[in-house]
């Protein structure tokens, strides 16, 4: 069991969490190199099939996630950041799933700052208290269906609150022009592109081969593509972490 | 001849111009991964021991630097940017040396953006007209002397004006404490901190060996600085050209 079906199971207050770890560098979009520590939930509504943290989606890992509370959350986070206040990202899986409202307003009173990734399939109210929401459709390599309706819906529970941006993952051309095309649906938001790793890390094991060359290849036709077409409004960027790490996981 | 007295030799109108090149993507700092045209001035004040572009420094290559008008120099940009508004990334040598308040008029009636990039070792009255100034003093490693009073000048000149940011190239221990110091003179400033490249190109050839290993082993052991000292409000980023193209020039 996974998914939406976890809201209930979470119950009002307990988040279900893969892993805390940092302090690292914020690798991709709009916060890269910004010092981070990351606290990645279990459980997602979608099965993307170069999904790169399946230990984070896949109910068969559940056994490694634990359902904590703020307080058990935030103890850690604090105890890694060494108590100075600094940007918490918020992932998954799709962390839009768990009750995040809470952990949010413990941590602004304490200094710290938010930002959540998702892919826009499941909008909160508590959106409008983030710093920072990433929106990240999935684009047709996923093998994912794209709900524009609940993308907006994403848009609209942020609006008046947080930096909101979009992020694309480009395997090919398919990609890019839905990402194109995603981007006019939301004419206000800066626009974030970045190659796909298609060697992602098998969940099971903590540092697989990767195929660099690959992943800098794409990103040379991705800027080529993006150059070509003068879309000057898009911001492409590599996984930095995968860069410097590889798929390494905990960094 | 080069350096300050170039001020008076490029006359009230006319830039003195190494190179003109993009639409490529910006691979530093706050401006990391979009597009943009650069303009890139012939002549510096400094003489940085590890410099990465020389040949748009030193004197002996003064006869591959032409003096440009604000109309030729926009009549490229417009070539290369197909006409489309985007970033112009100013750099040099020293961009501060060059009169470059009416190219950036000239842009910003047509829709363009400007960033700069100098050590701050000249204000200019025209970085308020900028829309991103990125101060980068030279760190001890350089070799060059640190004149607060002229950073402050050039913080001052561009006040109310762009966003400016703080960028600092760490090669080393005492780098990483003038960059600490520095950043505490200038309180209200972003710091971008970036680890040096100790195989810059030699300004004879366009695309010599690069050690990418020991880029990256600086990438992160400066990470680990920053991480130790909780340093969270920096955001640390290698050159990301660097990473795509080694030391090619044009990209």
């Amino acid at each position: 069991m996974g998914g939406v079906s976890s809201v209930t199971e979470a119950g009002g207050s307990l988040i279900r969490v893969s892993e805390i770890f940092g302090p690292t560098i914020q690798g991709e979009g709009v916060l890269i190199g910004q010092p981070t520590v990351f606290v990645r939930t279990g459980g997602c509504d979608f099965r993307c099939s170069w999904c790169d943290s399946l230990h984070a989606v896949e109910s068969r890992f559940r056994a490694d996630w634990q359902s904590m509370s703020v307080a058990a959350i935030w103890s850690e986070v604090e105890r890694l950041s060494g108590g100075r206040p600094l940007m918490v990202s918020l992932s998954g899986g799709n962390p839009a799933i768990q009750p995040l409202g809470g952990l949010i307003a413990h941590g602004h009173a304490r200094g710290y700052r938010f930002a959540l990734e998702t892919q826009g399939s499941i909008a909160r109210d508590w959106f409008a208290d983030l710093d920072v929401l990433v929106l990240s459709p999935k684009p047709p390599s996923s093998g994912m269906a794209f709900d524009p309706q609940a993308l907006l819906a994403s848009v609209e529970a942020a609006s008046g609150g947080p930096r909101t941006v979009l992020k694309f993952v480009i395997f090919d051309e398919a990609d890019f022009a839905f990402a194109w095309e995603v981007a006019a649906l939301c004419r206000s938001l800066p626009v974030y592109l970045q190659p796909g790793n298609h060697t992602p890390p098998p969940p099971e094991t903590d540092d697989a081969v990767i195929d660099l060359d690959g992943i800098m290849g794409r990103m040379h036709w991705l800027l080529d593509r993006v150059m070509a077409e003068g879309w000057f409004a898009a911001t492409v960027l590599p996984q930095l972490h995968v860069l410097l790490w590889g798929n390494r996981r905990g960094v």
